[in-house]
């Protein structure tokens, strides 16, 4: 059942803890589930509720504590061996009174950590500043280290399995893209078109089946186009709208991300202006990547390009992706930005979302990639350009709900 | 484009308000999207980064604080002036040097605020560890107060509006339940139900467009049925297995969860033994629950009922549920469990989920209700039993991919 060789993990345990005798740290407490899943295999909906991996610096296995219910899951999911998988009683969970960090506390003390350098994701959604609170009171003899991003470091360069699964998530993202372009027309609502992008991401391929993503499909229409993150409404399209779509094709939680911009008939002057100006800017930023540049070079080889045309961008231009969990599938390490000085090296994968948002009106066309050993390479080949839609196609692609 | 007339959300303000007065709170600051949503309309995908709504106890209006590009949304989405709506430039997003709360502070100072009072909702995803460590050293002379699930108590009675969206939700909910079960059968794979269930729940109804549900629906299937927080797989379903299906509609933002189990073809001995167990207590968990009682006394009653069949429960019976963003549609607020001192009142509503998990199999039928004058009404009115599908359907329900 686990998506690796438990080689693989007692890897990634080993990086893990090379960084944590860097950081000074003896007991690091990972909180996120990302990091959880990649160091265990645990993969549930479960991290609404606090939970777990302890990773001890002079132990083997790592300890997983969570929800009393969950700790079938945990079984089923990880490596570890069941001894290892704490669970804490149903009355922690969003009590007034009772904390699960109070438990983690007790755990820790009982097995001789309570002295020690704890490190702790300390910008983790899933540690909150209760938590931290909670916890420092429970261990007042420890030394807390913030410990975030330690293991998302140590995710940035992909084995190659990792990269066969980008491979499959990348499968799924080129074909919901064609299925959830080919539903905007008039007649149909934003929501049919995410319903189908839906049916298409999660059932995935014939041999892939797919797994929801860490963000849902992003699908502003019309003037929301100037508004990256609103989802979709029951408005139904009009001809001459343009529509964003941003989603990601994953499997077993690896992330492809794909954004295009679909025009609903002729396309805006505005669109037709700044369409060139996009793809232009990617393919030279496609074309520049080379292991040893750093994240800051890449941005500014986009930067020179659209200068040319008067236009500067305020947001990033991309960032490190992966393994992930909602809220986000982005990995908080590297940032495609002016100074960033994280260096390239083969197996790295990145997001670059060279988006340009206006008042109302607004373009994305990107491109997931992985750093080769010479230069770059996009996992999917969706055509780089504006996807522009019948309004009244001559059927109606969708052909109804399914029934 | 809101959701709700501003009369409501001035009332939902004040009725804030009245609760920072009892807790001596001058400054709020919401960070719990849900709450953001509640007071303002803001609706994103922006929660992955850091942001919040501030509310001063001596101003009508709240302060939208965000990223830069998430500045348009803020506007189209919220009732709030637009110069009320203050981004922070990119460069603090997912940094190791800049923290949208040192610009936070700095606003706070700015608008003469950072000598008051100051309320931070402690346990929520949304405001981390190092969120509260920055802003505690950005405002030396603040004093902060947990105001953890402040908003939530607020939100726990529903207007006649919120109830009104419930309603559209629950048939959402209740067709994407008969769809997903009809696609389980051999032959199909468990990410393909996944997809229906999907499909149904965002297309939603011809009057009615679904949402993503704050969790995604859960499809634990053979002995994965022990552990409730298991997504979809790959796998086949086979003969003889059961399948959990736990699924929320979902309409401008508001949930209503409905979980069934599913047994492909004749049922095990079992699930043929807990079933009516499972029903028989609901069914008077459902008579007995009036406006007055506590949520104690509601459980109590399911504790008993099981008791005869000598059956004990660890997880608690339900939860307070409503508007909400991943990862959870759970309020926090009452839970229905043991001394749980929440007394019922009309238009509370409650996802009451009587699961049982053994090592290897388990049962889920709930139902999402709504506290009356009198009693209890449920919400959908979906077949309060175990679903028993043909293994080999006549026709493939399901009818292949749409293409």
């Amino acid at each position: 059942m686990l998506p690796f060789d438990i080689t693989e993990y007692q890897t990634r345990i080993s990086k893990t803890k090379q960084k944590m005798a860097e950081s000074g740290i003896e007991v690091l407490l990972v909180t996120d589930p990302a990091n959880m899943n990649y160091l265990s295999g645990y993969d549930a909906w479960s991290f609404y509720v606090h939970q777990m991996l302890v990773i001890l610096i002079d132990e083997p296995q790592p300890i997983w504590i969570g929800r009393y219910q969950d700790a079938n899951g945990a079984k089923a999911t990880t490596w570890i061996y069941d001894d290892n998988v704490i669970p804490y009683p149903d009355y922690y969970v969003q009590s007034s009174i009772y904390h699960p960090m109070d438990f983690v506390s007790e755990i820790l003390k009982q097995i001789g950590q309570a002295n020690r350098y704890v490190g702790v994701e300390m910008d983790n959604y899933y540690f909150t500043a209760k938590a931290y609170e909670r916890l420092k009171q429970g261990l007042p003899n420890a030394t807390f280290k913030d410990a975030d991003l330690l293991v998302n470091h140590v995710r940035m360069i992909k084995s190659d399995q990792e990269i066969e699964y980008m491979n499959r998530a990348a499968e799924i993202a080129e074909q919901t893209m064609y299925k959830g372009a080919a539903s905007i027309h008039v007649g149909n609502r934003e929501c049919d078109t995410a319903a189908e992008i839906y049916y298409h991401m999660i059932s995935g391929t014939d041999k892939y089946g797919g797994e929801y993503p860490a963000i849902v499909p992003l699908l502003p229409s019309g003037e929301n186009t100037g508004a990256p993150h609103i989802t979709w409404s029951e408005r139904p399209f009009k001809e001459g709208e343009s529509v964003i779509i941003e989603l990601a094709g994953c499997y077993k939680r690896y992330h492809v991300p794909l954004a295009r911009t679909v025009s609903i008939g002729t396309p805006s002057k505005k669109l037709q202006t700044i369409t060139p100006i996009v793809v232009e800017g990617l393919n030279e930023v496609l074309d520049a990547i080379k292991p040893g540049m750093t994240c800051g070079d890449v941005e500014a080889v986009w930067r020179k390009s659209i200068k040319r045309h008067g236009i500067e961008k305020e947001a990033r231009l991309g960032y490190s992706v992966g393994l992930n969990y909602p809220p986000d599938w982005g990995e908080h390490t590297a940032s495609v930005r002016m100074g960033d000085p994280t260096v390239l090296q083969p197996n790295m994968t990145f997001h670059l979302i060279p988006g340009l948002w206006f008042d109302n009106y607004g373009i994305e066309i990107s491109e997931s990639i992985r750093i080769t050993e010479t230069g770059c390479k996009t996992f999917t080949n969706y055509p780089r350009e504006l996807i522009v839609q019948d309004p009244y196609p001559p059927y109606n692609h969708q052909g109804g709900k399914i029934s």
